[in-house]
């Protein structure tokens, strides 16, 4: 497994017990900025839908420092994520959800940064440094496993097994899409190298795979405007800038909502003619369970689009490492 | 007061009533599509603030009807939105609502239609044809009018009565802002006529008006490209892309995540020349009480981006009317 899974079912365990004296965890809210905030979609998505009484809020660390929840407090459990650890914003989130008694959970990338000073528990997950060729496709599944853990370990969990039976697949077929991309990605580069716009498009527990490819690489890493559209929005707005030039990049989940996305394709196909299409289907997804296949779309994208987004930044000889403000001038 | 307020009240009266023996109110599900979805945000985010057990959930309606969650069911209010009672989706997630004896309240301009079919109540709000000048802007404070209500009569809701009073002032601020932005909206119009990509940007229960304003007017009414980013989100991805070319409009709510559009305006000022500023404290929301004024922002928003739009539109001399796709094309 290519998560601390054993370390995960562990922080729950704690945690249930020592909030059970105390009516029990009730809330789950995930907070970061960015990347982190989006890495969260999928753990948040999954509460949403499986949950019967937890509540779960995923939401902007600042956005949370100055408009905290009335119910947040010591039956919270609050999941941090900073890559590294001293994001200011949420820093200070962790050391109030510290302070208020709730359960705080840090993902970070490096040990001992300001924001695990606050964190009860601390979650690693691997880096470039470690996979390769590849970025950070662990991050967003460490928090969806959290999250099957405190529902499996509290109001209980139908799918629980097939959920740990595919975290033990999703590492295989992630490094398979991986290889089956690499040409395309190529393509991709060279034909879109010059663009000034790229949409991107899901839904479901995935789309926030979808939106960190929108602001975090077309953005913020490549300086090329984007936006994120659920494509279960597309048709009520949207679906009114396509044309033969716009560009879209849409990913097609495997799971519960592919038949939005399905149908976002089928408008493309006919009045579209610039779009790259990837579908965790035909990239082997579907050996993991049905019930479960929903929360592992957003780390095989992730892991899928650093294939496309390391080739882009060559051929554009942009480094993803280049920025004009972040971490250079005061904001 | 410009919404159905009496009616309101007495609808979640019978709810609550209706519900007791069930259980009681657990969750309350804003479902709809597009500027109809949009509408529902102060509502969601009302309730993600304020209660205490209550869960919100705010879902595209093709998004609800392939993952439907788990808590769904008799103790659910929905509240669904569909101006004219018939998008498809939203009109099936109130049959779905309906069927599973959640409690039904359909917002619609269209009484009659397929969509009353499936709501056990029916509540509508002004349009264009009724208020002149403007659009719907009404449209956000029914649901969060509703959302306040529930929790008035449930858990209990500290400010309603500041609430009350917010109600009765919002129309007569609405329309002194909306004199006020009419040269402003004049000299936008004329300025940006030609923009290939317009930014919105704003933040906390407001962010549904820039979304709005973001998907169905500048991309749906008026082709131009926009994406729409939230403020406490933009110092971590999206500013890379500020220049002295780029396009922003940016609303600054009054309340609690002021702090946030204050700290993007600021970055503006410094890094952009071209950004059009929409304040709602300039605008004289203040009268409003501190603790709810949060709550009115969207709905302020609302009217006053209708003087720019019609002026936007007038001036491109491309109808707000006007689609390709929508209503014409099969999707």
């Amino acid at each position: 497994m290519i998560i601390e899974f054993e370390r995960i079912v562990e922080i729950v365990s704690e945690i249930k017990k020592l909030k059970e004296e105390e009516g029990g965890i009730k809330q789950v809210y995930f907070i970061a900025c960015g990347g982190s905030l989006g890495a969260f979609y999928s753990a948040d998505h999954f509460l949403k839908t499986e949950a019967e009484d937890i509540k779960s809020y995923m939401i902007n660390s600042n956005e949370f420092l100055h408009n905290t929840p009335k119910a947040f407090g010591k039956n919270s459990v609050v999941v941090v994520c900073s890559h590294g650890g001293d994001t200011p914003e949420t820093v200070k989130s962790a050391k109030k959800a510290y302070e208020a008694d709730a359960a705080v959970i840090g993902l970070t990338y490096t040990p001992g940064s300001p924001l695990t000073e606050y964190c009860h528990y601390v979650v690693g997950y691997r880096f470039r440094t470690d996979i390769g060729e590849s970025w950070e496709y662990d991050k967003p599944l460490v928090p969806v496993t959290i999250a099957a853990e405190i529902l499996h370990q509290t109001e209980g969990y139908d799918h629980y097994e097939q959920y740990v039976d595919g975290l033990k697949k999703i590492d295989g077929i992630v490094r398979k899409a991986q290889e089956q991309t690499a040409e395309r990605a190529e393509v991709f580069a060279e034909k879109y190298k010059d663009e000034k716009m790229i949409y991107t498009m899901g839904s479901g527990a995935a789309y926030g795979s979808a939106y960190i490819q929108s602001i975090c690489i077309f953005m913020e890493m490549q300086w090329i405007n984007s936006a994120c559209i659920h494509s279960g929005e597309y048709f009520h707005g949207p679906f009114e800038i396509t044309d033969r030039n716009t560009v879209f990049l849409i990913q097609i989940s495997e799971g519960s909502t592919r038949a939005l996305d399905e149908r976002a394709l089928v408008f493309l196909k006919k009045y579209a003619d610039r779009f790259e299409i990837v579908d965790a289907k035909e990239l082997g997804i579907s050996t993991i369970d049905a019930s479960v296949v929903d929360y592992f779309n957003q780390t095989l994208f992730t892991a899928v689009y650093d294939i496309y987004n390391f080739r882009l930044a060559e051929v554009r000889q942009h480094p993803l490492s280049v920025r004009r403000y972040m971490w250079k001038v005061e904001y």
